[in-house]
């Protein structure tokens, strides 16, 4: 088999790792992102570098194979547009990123008519995945997958990988996969906090290792918990905001269209959301109608 | 019929207004407080006034009618066990408060050793029920019952009293009620902060007025929501944490023992419990999961 | 004042109820339906009739008022298109459906691109109260609101109709009173639930009664909660299938888009979701796993 | 060092594997249950077998190791207290089942009044654990845990014990890993549902087995997952009945009583519940409420 030659556009934090992955497996990579420094990282690991897009497709053998790992929105339509106009016909278009399912069907119909090939790649295991043993599930069309499947036996964890069938089913199974990851996400933290609040003194470093070692809870969640425990014993250094981007409220959206409870996912959205308030109507609500009903005092701001 | 006679023993919110209310229904009160303050208050509004439990039986005439109004627990409790000593065979004891239904099964039976009969009485309608038109709902012994309607009768709005059945059976019908209170609450402050973050400017008091005039929510609960709007628009002038004195709690617990799914009283209930935090470890473990995988950025503190 | 004369397109359970109102008020209908059996109902109640739009409109003096009663989404969309072809400048579309108010801001442009007046008006108070006393929140033009105001006069509960801003503002506002009803509606479910698998023998339509005269809880809802008591004390007639028409649903994405936590509302619709359900594949993972490690017995099919 | 010597109480599905463990590990067992055809088993799996509890209390060496591995409430409480009489001072007596911690407390001082030690133990890992690399959470006097550290050293997974604190605190850990498995077996499950209603066909082991490689809700649960639906691909054969047996109830209670919100955990309780009822009185309002207001049809039994 020939060496593979892939493109790779974006090289943040997922996007550099990825291009690490690659060529430790002897892939070769042209890589291109918008910040010169970012650029310069993927030289001093071994990747070919463009400067423009035009360049990137230039610099790349057909049928091309382009990887893009920019954020959602915005960022992989632009991309997806110009490569529209750039590719030609038979090209192959990478999305890795975390797009909205209904997105990527947009943009594999957008591409289909210019005869381009797109895969919507939902990539899970986080920057430490993308470098080593990484996650994909891979939606597109089941004729040209055997193209892109030598990439993944190599940059996948074995097992790793999973073509999922047409276009959108990457992205929608990385998407309720994250639905499942906000459930359990918050599940621990209750737990801990229960902890926290009990009667004893626990060791939270201490219950993730135990936890990690044989219980019917270990998992990587836990582990990383283990890791960040170890680090800061209560967390006291951080504020327990917890941003989200996207892809549990779109679980959650899909749950409610589907007409699916799904009240673990949801309710772990909603606790996101609550964190994000210092300070709410709906409390001053609750509060003001004790107050009406039963004289019960209100604190004052 | 001759004139009744009760007493009543705490004269706090509820009770005051009780007094008030029994008294402007033709009632005689003879009324306790530890608080010499809350007795002086009792007396200018025509009861008559003990200094002590011992002086409140001397003052009833046999069978007493004696109705404790303190806050449930160890005032209860402690009332009822001097109680218990000084009244006699066929006296009645009503405890109108919001004990827990099982703590007044235990009294009904401790009282009953001693020939006293017990009755639990939840009582709803705020401070407002307690002047006029109050709310209650009656456990205790069935045969009893006819000699304290005629109160009832009098003090609750039309219909507004009923016989639950035996002991324990009106202070848990006061918990369920509470329960559901729970979750209309936060329903309704849930439904102010979306149109608080809406593209709307709603008015937040004239919302309440119509809904109230009409709609399929109109409710107690929306009218007391339209004072507190009207006084104090955005209710900035409070803050939003939501106290609770136990009742949503039972409910939750009480669905548990159950195994009756009760998912919105209960997730009422834990918004209350988050509104009493500033910042949560649940919150700083899954902020601390995200930077483990994903290098999401912490907050620092 | 001039008689009104207004066009009212459906004549379903809540068009009739309206046609009815109307009359009663002095106000002069014109009624379409594409059903001849609606139409002659509205006609049996005095009001003018017509066989098509193009009728109506033909019949109604300009500027027209025309009131559209008919299910959101196609059939509400269908009727605005062709209004937007019969009507001209100056004449008023009333939407009273529960269209999404997304939909509803649409609408008022396509017809503003006519200068066709368009208002959004949420409509609560059920058959009951498009029949007396209805509810009305009212989005739309404010300079125009005045031409229509005497008639939410009329057909109104006193203070029972609110103009709530542009076009949108209507129906949004009653997308989140359902909300709102949605969690009431849950809380009360839940707590007749509670009771029903308690140690106490409860007469629902006693409890609903009681509740509804002077307690906390008191509302229209559990007015009919009495009402449905009173004639199945155990509502074994029927079975808890929780059907929902989109409100809900609306309001709990929209509070996940605001990033605003609504937890009872959202487990409300959840809840009506699981009971659509006879089995589910979620219960069936659950018990798979607990077979998994614990060897607990799976029921079998 | 001395070979150690321990007695087995209650031969089930955890014990059983426990004494293979334990005898692979070079322990001595002696083992008793009520069920003969248990004990049969462990004879011949090379345990000695003692046919009561004064048996096996005579055939242990002093001081004594009694590991009681029968069903939390009344077995372990009846056997409890018959050791408490038939041990000395200085035995030493193991909980490792699924007891409420606040029973353990109570056992542990119960036990001490007779000298005897107590150790709570919550064993994870289900039954695999119970035979190789189990999971043990420890809780009792730290100045005898050095007498029985040997023993989790042998059957524990490595890093797969701890020591947790005084009595009480094994349980209570334990009780709360319960709650959070209920809440990550509660996300895996609404997953999966989402996947099954989705627009695509996905597979459901293939979907487990790929995030069992390299994604973040890589986990022991997730395994599971893989390996149930590769014996039934749609879970087919089974009902989505999920009991419980009491561990996150009592997380939910525990989270109740000390004010944390644990919205998660709660739910995942509460689908539980709804998944043993066929229909409910809860849905049975909300239809009976919808066709009060709106004249919704109902379904009738």
């Amino acid at each position: 088999m020939t060496i593979m030659h892939i493109g790779m556009i974006g090289l943040g934090k997922m996007g550099l790792n990825l291009v690490k992955n690659l060529l430790e497996q002897q892939i070769k990579v042209t890589a291109f992102d918008l910040n010169p420094t970012a650029r310069m990282s993927a030289q001093k690991n071994g990747a070919q570098i463009a400067t423009s897009l035009t360049e990137l497709v230039a610099k790349l053998p057909q049928p091309r194979i382009i990887w893009i790992m920019v954020p959602a929105g915005k960022p992989t339509e632009a991309t997806i547009k110009q490569l529209a106009v750039l590719l030609t016909a038979d090209d192959i278009v990478i999305d890795g990123g975390n797009s909205f399912y209904r997105d990527s069907i947009r943009h594999g119909q957008e591409l289909a008519a210019a005869n381009i090939n797109f895969f919507d790649v939902g990539t899970s295991g986080g920057m430490a995945g993308a470098r080593h043993n990484g996650n994909f599930m891979i939606g597109g069309p089941a004729n040209i997958f055997p193209q892109i499947k030598p990439l993944f036996q190599k940059i996948a964890a074995p097992n790793g990988y999973l073509y999922t069938g047409p276009t959108g089913s990457g992205h929608y199974l990385k998407m309720v996969h994250n639905g499942i990851e906000y459930g359990m996400m918050q599940a621990i933290g209750e737990g801990f906090e229960i902890l926290q609040k009990s009667p004893y003194n626990y060791d939270n470093a201490a219950v993730a290792q135990v936890w990690n070692h044989g219980s019917v809870i270990r998992s990587w969640l836990m582990e990383l918990a283990q890791q960040q425990f170890a680090k800061d014993p209560q967390l006291s250094q951080i504020k327990g905001i917890m941003h989200s981007s996207g892809e549990g409220a779109w679980t959650s959206e899909e749950a409610i269209r589907l007409h699916v409870p799904a009240p673990v996912i949801s309710a772990a959205l909603m606790m996101r959301y609550r964190s994000e308030e210092a300070d709410t109507l709906n409390g001053k609500v609750v509060a003001a109608l004790r107050n009406g009903f039963g004289g019960h005092a209100m604190e004052k701001n």
